[in-house]
């Protein structure tokens, strides 16, 4: 094929798969957010077709045959195209490994495995998930090896996440992490907790619903860019840089839960709103990876949005529209009520502090169960040791053990180190912005513009271009170095809790 | 081709078209209720991809064939296959009339019209958009001629919106109304109003939302079939009897204007909800004609939602929501300001005596434009002369004038009468059902579901399979007859106004 012909075809597709995708994307929000329950099967129907279409396009011998053109002339094509074709073919590469029996069995055995784990998980039911969670690991450990035959099956998994992110740097990653928040943690727990009570007072869901405004206001999101909605499970979704949908939930005995949400989701958004325009449209648009999606929404949620500087700008407004719930609360005890550490059960609940201890945990059961250390029949055991160890809780049913993610039963592994990459990713760039900003003096003045715009220069107008290594790079000049995510941790809570 | 192979392929076709519909139909339902403002661009790429997907479909000349195949082959084949198979000819009949050419001059000549319309409107500058209603008329009237060369091309428009009702029956059903409904509404303007301030106290949006969940639950909606979300202009769309969408708009000021777009939309998705199962997935669900649906909105909205009965029902469910704001409010006060009839000037805000009247003007309007006997500069004058001549009122710009609807501007000549037909049709269906229901005390009670099955048995179970004609006889054992109407307006607000 002509260089020329395959550039121009390459477009085509990704432009058409583009469509069916946006499609897609918008009938799946549409399904969270507003559809009646019954929709299902008709909205199943439809996915499974628009599914079938793309899928036939991006695994036919002609999409090979442009992949391989690009791949081959790669030197002598624009830097858009050559990472377009680049992450086109990394995601291909298993398909292109294994056979068409292989993959279809795989996907029933995803399907069954998912049902299986969500009836599981409610009835606290380890083992009939079992069977299912040891075909998922060996099938992993099968697919890895025939896609990547040089390397780990584990690491090819990683790096399918987290470009460039294999154990040798994850293993130094969590050895450094664990060796100094344990520790930490565990003499927090020995201290006095502070009162979060007046958070959980009654917060009727439609006055919520006008904070998130204010929050969003706040944070400078452009609402004719983006829209909110409610779901069970808050999440961000985008189509293009002028369509972005995040989602929250509404409890109304906690006011932290959907005010946090709003601004860890709308830190998702706001890296989707800051692509270049140049990405738009390409399949580059979007965020570099799992854990760097993660560095920017934790980085609105954490470390601006619970940040001294940021509670105390939103007491006021807080109070405004709560004058009843947080009358005679303080500065200080809202800041530490904010920031109320305490070793838990559930990821997805935990606190700052706390939170990459359970992804670490994760870390090494999954690195054990992709080495045939670990048999999947002695996982909730060993979950269950690793959580008294590390955090000092004992879990009293795998229902709030090991079967609390869904990541598992649909194959992920792999996935989870990037949830806890994020905050010390994040940590690293807030250190090196401060370089540059008045950090603290623009969150209390409200001014959240110039640290938005710090951002978009030198993480969110990459989109998928660069990787998130290199990311690191351009932010802050030097590789990817936990220590920044330790010192942050390490002073703020130690001053939280008079350590 | 072969009798079994084209019922094959078309309904391959018929479901592979059904399902870009459906995503076409959710994509405009997120665009107008949840989508971000700038989102327009990109939904506009989808929809065009996705419009040109099934065009090419529905006009290629295997479409043709398997059309004329199951034509010429109707006598043997299912009800549901045949009355598709018509339907489908039906709505290609003006587009095997005309050149590509044509077709694509027109679809330009309507997207400008519309653009030119809405300034129009904003500015109440007619003249800027005469130009292009003088051309939409001409090519509506050529395309009749060509589509239709036995009919008058009135006729033909006419047909394509309520199959079977053309002048012949129009005229006798305009003029008995007219001749009854005029006299009634000039006798009423001379009567003193009933007060309805209370009406217009402040009613908050978030209240008014567990209202209309209140309305929902009343009418007997299935929330798990329907959902309802909110736009500027209150629709109904649905992709499958357990996927409806209605809509509302909240005026914080006018607690009537949801409430009854509540029950208008709930009508139009209890009408789509009652198909019968074998007409799901096929093009034969949904409403018989827009005349039908609207007789079922607005059965549900004034033959039930604004009776004695049913507004008796709702006043202490409206008071319990709003004490402050319906203090004191007697089921007489209520029931007479609910039912305020009066002169307007705009139709989607009239009221059910006086709504007949504003169709009527049109259709006059339609039929001398369609017969070269109105020419479109002369239009607004005769537009004001007839609203002063039936309804008594001036009108002050032609932004309230000609310019309000959006209908012309698509080149919709012919739909207007389908909106009074539906409230015809709806009173002859109530007098029939009277005899075999005893529906004021049904609705009294708050006892909604036998009338809803009983629509669902004569009317909503048949989707598209019968025409409106034939629904009409056999919900009602005989032919359409407007006395029904004529004498349901008489009574009602000769006794409201005392006469």
């Amino acid at each position: 094929m002509e260089l020329n012909e395959a550039i121009a075809k390459f477009k085509e597709q990704n432009k058409l798969m583009g469509v069916y995708y946006h499609a897609m994307g918008v009938m799946s929000y549409d399904f969270e957010t507003a559809a009646p329950k019954n929709a299902v099967a008709g909205y199943s129907d439809v996915m499974a077709k628009f599914s079938e279409i793309t899928y036939n396009i991006s695994v036919s011998p002609e999409r090979f045959e442009i992949l391989d053109t690009l791949t081959e002339h790669k030197d002598e094509i624009d830097e858009i195209t050559r990472r377009e074709a680049a992450l086109a073919q990394k995601s291909l590469k298993l398909m292109r490994s294994i056979s068409v029996e292989d993959y279809v069995e795989y996907q029933r055995l995803v399907n069954e495995a998912s049902a299986v784990w969500h009836d599981a998980k409610v009835n606290s039911d380890y083992a009939s998930f079992e069977p299912y969670l040891n075909k998922l690991v060996e099938t992993s450990i099968r697919f890895g090896r025939l896609a990547a035959p040089e390397a780990d099956p584990y690491d090819y998994w990683l790096d399918e996440y987290e470009e460039g992110f294999t154990q040798d740097v994850l293993d130094g990653y969590f050895d450094k992490i664990k060796a100094a928040l344990v520790p930490l943690i565990h003499r927090i727990s020995e201290k006095p907790q502070p009162d979060n009570s007046f958070l959980h007072k009654h917060f009727p869901a439609w006055k919520q619903r006008e904070f998130s405004d204010k929050l969003m206001e706040v944070m400078g999101i452009d609402r004719r860019d983006c829209a909110i909605g409610e779901t069970e499970h808050p999440f961000t979704t985008g189509f293009n840089k002028h369509d972005l949908r995040i989602t929250t939930h509404y409890y109304e005995d906690a006011l932290e839960s959907s005010m946090y949400s709003v601004i860890h989701e709308g830190g998702h958004a706001m890296y989707e709103m800051g692509n270049a325009d140049e990405l738009d449209g390409t399949t580059l648009f979007g965020g570099a990876s799992c854990g760097m999606h993660e560095s920017q929404s934790r980085f609105y949620e954490n470390l601006i949005g619970r940040s001294r500087a940021f509670t105390d700008l939103i007491l006021p407004i807080a109070k405004e529209m709560f004058p009843e719930q947080l009358d005679g609360v303080t500065p200080d005890e809202f800041y530490r009520a904010i920031n109320r550490s305490e070793p838990s059960l559930i990821r997805t609940e935990a606190d700052e502090l706390t939170y990459s201890m359970h992804v670490l945990i994760r870390y090494e059961i999954e690195k054990k169960l992709m080495h045939g250390e670990l048999s999947t029949k002695d996982l909730p055991a060993e979950w269950n040791r690793l959580y008294k160890e590390y955090l000092g809780v004992d879990v009293p049913s795998d229902k709030e053990g090991c079967l609390q993610d869904s990541h598992w039963s649909g194959g992920g592994f792999g996935y989870f180190p990037s949830y806890s990459l994020g905050s010390a990713y994040g940590a690293q760039i807030l250190a090196h912005m401060k370089k540059e900003l008045d950090f603290e003096g623009l969150v209390a003045a409200g001014n959240i513009e110039p640290i938005t715009l710090w951002l978009r220069e030198h993480i969110h107008k990459y989109g998928l271009l660069k990787t998130p290594a290199e990311l690191i790079r351009i932010s802050t000049g030097e590789d990817f170095d936990p220590q920044y995510y330790i010192d942050y941790l390490t002073e703020k809570f130690s001053a939280l809790y008079d350590l």
